[in-house]
């Protein structure tokens, strides 16, 4: 069965660079079993041209023990499991640095709602996350990213499903969903959304974001129970 | 016939990810078949690469009833409808949520006629239209977006031959033509005018649009009884 | 002999799409033989995937006459004549709707030389024609667009061999050079250097021109007696 | 041994067109053997499409002289030279014209550490050279445009092997590494936090460099004994 999501993980690690999201090896990709306790994540530093299946990394939510896998998982492993812990419903976590969603993050700032794109997918604007202290950088620094994530949506009272992705401060985004799949897609819609937003305000500076009517529209065609969009 | 109209209608939905117009399967393309009252539209959230002319779906403009097809129709199909029985010399229509165009339509703001290649194919600014009410976003949102386009070209007095694209505001383009084809190619011109529109205005700040007698100039030799471009 | 000439004006017109300097039919290269007294270029309208050497149409320099081919020639076929009658040492002219060089051109502004990149190729600013006047949009509105290409270069004591381009204002760029292939080559120069141009001056909005010393020194190790680039 | 040099160097240089850095046959890669005092480097003005290992020109460190090939080496050559003589533990250099790093090149502007991704190649802001004099520019020039990268790095007391990258003046980017690939890898970093610089700026016109606790988190992790990014 891990065979299975280790095939899923290591395509949508592929899908990265596929759809312009990456650069060398930055970025990865895990999904969870959470029956067995366990995610699995790409290694860290493969190139994605000689990456195969046999290369994901098995690694145990609740202690980070690698439990399957003859290499080291990605350095951001600690920040997957947080919110693997934190989120129950979410299945698959990608972290990038594509260009427009981490210009929003060095800008620090959250990246509204500005139109029926953005709310096909996210149901209200893409919060950046806080910068971290000193402490939590010298201390277990990808584990603490992981929780100014995770503090970042308990404050403001956000559901990771409405909103499945973040910007970390002077970092970068993650996006999430309930597979590696659609993890994948909801990071490639977020740099998509990222890049208009720039040059939306750059166009109108004091561009507000959208009707809140229209959110609630675009968002709930496609997601809940009165979702009408597709097959 | 409705083959033949099918087969066009697939081939222009194919171009749109080949002209860089679209992400996954934000887009569609239709045409229309007046003497049977019927438009063959794009089906809901199917993925490119597996579409078949067999999936495209006819649909009666009078009702909106699927006549033809066994999935259901791009969940926009009002939209065009609507435009289809308000502009009556259109065969085709597009709607995409390319960059530009939509960055324009996020910002709210017509794009005007900057330069000659904006007057090639349109005779004039291109319109945003006004928000939308709350009551028609939480109505038949679909074909109240079909009425606010109609409503702005008629109150501005515009005609959908001589501009045959709108920006529906906070949402995206949408482009038509004489066929499907034709509705392609516009907006791919649309696309390419609002990502020069938004730099030449970034290097001009208080650029106007271009002179009236260049802009009919450009737009006549192009298209009405004296044009003498191409062959 | 104009088979050969045919076979280059035709490889230079397929290199703008290889350098995605047009979209559709957009943009007409074109060579001539100055012994024959005559031009080749591309026939108006016709797709770049069809196009073949027998296509180009032949036009003679004085009288704008077709004396080969079966196609109307490029639109723009009396603003090559123009510049080919004026500018007495260049072979070759291309007009694209590139979208930097484009943008400038709509801004209305020349474009300056901020680096190195520029003065390899182009020794000094590229110029933008004043706005035309009615007259001349109304009149032989292509052949005054060569004029006042002309006036512009004359009235600034510009050299076309020095400068191999010009903004047209609120339309487009032409480039220029020994050949059709080295026209390409300019137009392709001339778009990279428009690209950063904007950029340039938007962070640092009141850039200046580069130091006469650095522009001298890298145009002159390309161009002219003295120069030692290349093998 | 040359020879695995030489095809380094061509695989280095044909790597720029691939990564979108060049174009044309703007751009220059070298690597050193530190043992014969001798640099490999590409020849000047020879297209990437036809270039072999063979065109590969070596140079003699100390004096400039070309010991092997019958190709004119790059005219940047002796910049190569300088900073091989004054950084002795780079083991390759890449020069590039690539569109952002010299957009920040010729806004005259440093590029500050804006984020992570910065900061995982590059320890601190990557520095633009003053002006040179109309003397240097006179004078032995590409020597000089050595030099005054070399006067950039002692003056402000930077390390070459932690900041791998500069921006030369109205000019471009030059980037090393300790071997010819590793060259290449910056430059492509550099590129893409020049990208991401300017519309970081764009969207926080005020955004400061980053944290230096998460600058050296993020460079030390990758960098030196305590490092433990990779297998």
């Amino acid at each position: 069965m891990l065979e299975e999501l280790k095939q899923q993980v290591l395509e949508a690690n592929l899908a990265l660079p596929a759809h312009h999201l990456v650069t060398f090896t930055w970025g990865n990709v895990s999904a969870v079993d959470r029956q067995q306790g366990v995610m699995v994540i790409k290694p860290s530093g493969v190139a994605y041209p000689v990456m195969t299946a046999e290369d994901m990394v098995v690694v145990e939510l609740a202690t980070g023990r690698v439990v399957e896998g003859s290499k080291k998982p990605s350095s951001d492993s600690d920040t997957h499991r947080v919110l693997y812990l934190a989120f129950d419903q979410i299945g698959g976590i990608v972290h990038t640095h594509s260009r427009h969603a981490t210009i929003w993050a060095q800008a620090g700032k959250d990246l509204p709602a500005f139109g029926t794109t953005h709310a096909d997918y996210f149901y209200g604007a893409i919060p950046c996350t806080r910068l971290m202290t000193d402490a939590e950088i010298d201390g277990r620094y990808e584990w603490e990213t992981g929780n100014v994530i995770v503090e970042t949506f308990h404050q403001r009272q956000l559901s990771p499903l409405d909103i499945p992705a973040v910007l970390v401060n002077a970092h970068g985004p993650f996006a999430w969903g309930k597979d590696a799949d659609s993890a994948v897609h909801n990071a490639v819609v977020l740099e998509e959304i990222a890049y208009m937003g720039i040059f939306t305000r750059q166009l109108t500076p004091d561009v507000g974001p959208m009707q809140q009517q229209l959110l609630d529209k675009h968002y709930l065609r496609k997601h809940g129970k009165n979702a009408y969009y597709g097959q």
